[in-house]
């Protein structure tokens, strides 16, 4: 991508009304664009960031058997009203309308119902069991307050994975299998140290649920966390969870973090509520047991840039950015060098965001820091005499003065 | 993949309720499942088909320099006032609902306001022109009635694009070369010799827009077309636009047709409605001029499969098929054979569907062709013997006995 064909600009302002981190340096940076409190459009750059954290988690859940799908965003009233969900006085997020014979819809806010009734059309038998699937959906919630940015949106991607098991001890090896793919997940989008499985409050349907939160100073919950950081509980089953656990909770200490995932053991209660069931060797119908795992991938993003975030801008881990070197040229003959060089790494499949602008230097490298490109390579008149290349690491601020076989080498294995 | 893993079965009946061919095939197939009329969520194979046409309009779309990007699904209702289209009496399918503050929002049934809306913030000067972006977004539409199975549903994904232009020649240009960018994404999904550019009604801003009609008798439309298939005007405007190109209208002969893209060249009407301008190199400001560009990526796959269909089932074009060969083993030595070569077809990169089941031949063959996957590949206990593979072309029935080297050389370049 050339920055000079890019529709989006830089700025050095957000919106006024808009008081998270991650939406100000999102929209400055030309990532995303507010179309209203709660919801944003994504540009290409900010597309290129979702379709990275996306690409991730499908092929972890690829690994562990899951099934890609795509339900709807429509939902029939019907599907809800068995689990008393479709009620406004027990989910208070639904957004919902009518169709012209009045019949009333409302709008995916999540799926668990709408998937259970699909795969009860197809999973009648023992022998159709374990079965896994996912989908990266686009949720709408009609959240009271979103002033969290793409923390937490009004509509937002997310995927929701359901596993269906014939019995409880299938249904917990899967569940501790999908606990390491996402360990693997956080890993690759550059949070796994900081990222932690906590007990969280189970809800109607069992004691304890899993979160996976990562220490973030934006995030909005309380994680008690012990020396080693092999214990972590969420301040609201922290009384719970230490006694369960047989530990102290004056050896945990308190440390502001944001959800990053939450997985979720229905056991056989959403089947039982829906009368999903399956026939078992001995003839008998059995109620199906369910699992669901989700990960807000907007909300990823979101995390991950107030987490590295500094004072000049966006800083990406790697493995999710729009692009790997920021490509500045200066001067005539800079420019000329820069050209064949951002037609020859592109052409060695590494991805570059050249600034091809007519504009200062100052004026390009500020942009390159503000958009988080890892590594910002520059051509200019005077190392092109040198027969050098400087390359500048985003997140350290380390300086290389390279030969073209030094970059070459360093920009493939970096 | 597997066919013993994929959670969907095919099926010998479709909803009672389904009347269009494209959607009892693709539901008795497992590629949609019907969650309510006009509505339908799409399984791994019916994913795979929408995702490989989305890529080629994706590569069509970004060799004429449109940028991806992802708007929202909710609506502001100033967004539509300007041009007058909040009004339920000028566009009736909306569907509205409201926040918790009574602010009432709409859900995306297309995208002209909302994408200038966010261009404007952008696109200041000349230097910015021309510009152009595209989305493959979901939308919502309340149709009164949805009886065409996904080739006309209330939610859909559609591509459509805009480009922004500062003068009309520099449109007109542009529009010619989305045209044969068009024209390539028919090719490429293999409806390219029976799919026309017609003359179509206009609206309010232009006397015609301009129509892609593939001729297709499950098609809501009628073609009128030349003996030597150059011209093709829609009957809403048959005598308008034969008078237009001077020709009789007799040398015309009508056929059913369906429509699968929508281009459109809106001017500077737009922009003067919602008050869009660019500053000129004289300093003045101008409307911007607008072209807009819209495929039905689910109505596509629809028409696909009303087109090709035959008795046996769906008949995919290789270039969208979810695999390209069917792998049907039987016997014992059969399926010892057919491993190894599910594991090397997939290691060259040749996508296979393998119906590793414990099932009959027939039920197989019949199963493989309802999937409509091009290739059906037979390995059983008799041809390994005789050390051959048998190899069926889905759309023509030919059959040929191959040895190995053959059968590689044959699927690699098939």
């Amino acid at each position: 991508m050339k920055v000079s064909e890019l529709f989006t600009r830089t700025s050095k302002t957000a919106p006024a009304d808009e008081v998270a981190k991650n939406a100000q340096l999102l929209i400055r940076a030309g990532f995303v664009y507010k179309v209203m409190a709660g919801v944003y459009a994504y540009t290409p750059l900010g597309l290129k960031v979702l379709e990275n954290i996306k690409q991730i988690v499908r092929e972890e859940m690829n690994a562990v058997h899951g099934q890609e799908i795509i339900m709807s965003s429509l939902q029939r009233k019907e599907t809800w009203e068995g689990t008393g969900r479709w009620d406004d006085e027990v989910v208070d997020v639904w957004f919902k309308s009518k169709l012209k014979d009045d019949t009333e819809v409302g709008f995916g806010w999540s799926h668990e119902e709408a998937i259970m009734e699909m795969m009860q059309q197809f999973v009648k038998s023992y022998k159709d069991l374990p079965t896994s699937v996912y989908q990266f959906q686009t949720k709408l919630r009609n959240e009271l307050r979103a002033k969290s940015g793409i923390m937490r949106g009004r509509e937002f991607v997310m995927k929701d994975m359901y596993s269906l098991h014939a019995t409880e001890e299938d249904m917990d090896a899967y569940y501790e299998g999908v606990i390491k793919a996402y360990k693997r997940c956080y890993e690759r989008f550059g949070i796994g140290a900081s990222t932690f499985v906590t007990f969280a409050s189970g809800g109607a349907f069992t004691k304890f649920s899993h979160e996976f939160q990562t220490i973030c100073d934006a995030g909005e919950d309380i994680l008690y966390v012990n020396d080693e950081q092999t214990v972590a509980v969420n301040e609201e089953v922290l009384d719970d969870a230490a006694a369960e656990l047989g530990i102290d909770k004056a050896s945990l200490q308190p440390v502001k973090s944001a959800e990053v995932g939450n997985i979720f053991k229905f056991g056989t209660s959403k089947s039982e509520q829906m009368g999903i069931t399956y026939m078992d060797k001995d003839g008998v119908q059995k109620p199906i047991y369910l699992a669901s795992y989700g990960i807000g991938i907007t909300r990823v993003m979101g995390v991950i840039v107030e987490k590295f975030a500094d004072e000049r801008g966006i800083v990406w881990p790697e493995s999710i950015a729009p692009a790997k070197v920021y490509l500045v040229s200066i001067g005539a003959q800079g420019s000329e060098v820069a050209d064949a060089l951002y037609d020859e790494l592109t052409s060695r499949g590494v991805e570059v965001l050249y600034d091809d602008r007519d504009a200062r230097p100052g004026e390009k490298f500020a942009d390159g820091e503000l958009m988080g490109i890892p590594y910002t390579l520059t051509v200019s008149d005077r190392l092109v005499e040198a027969g050098k290349y400087e390359l500048k690491a985003r997140a350290t601020g380390e300086v290389n003065l390279l030969t073209r076989d030094e970059l070459f080498a360093s920009i493939s294995t970096s």
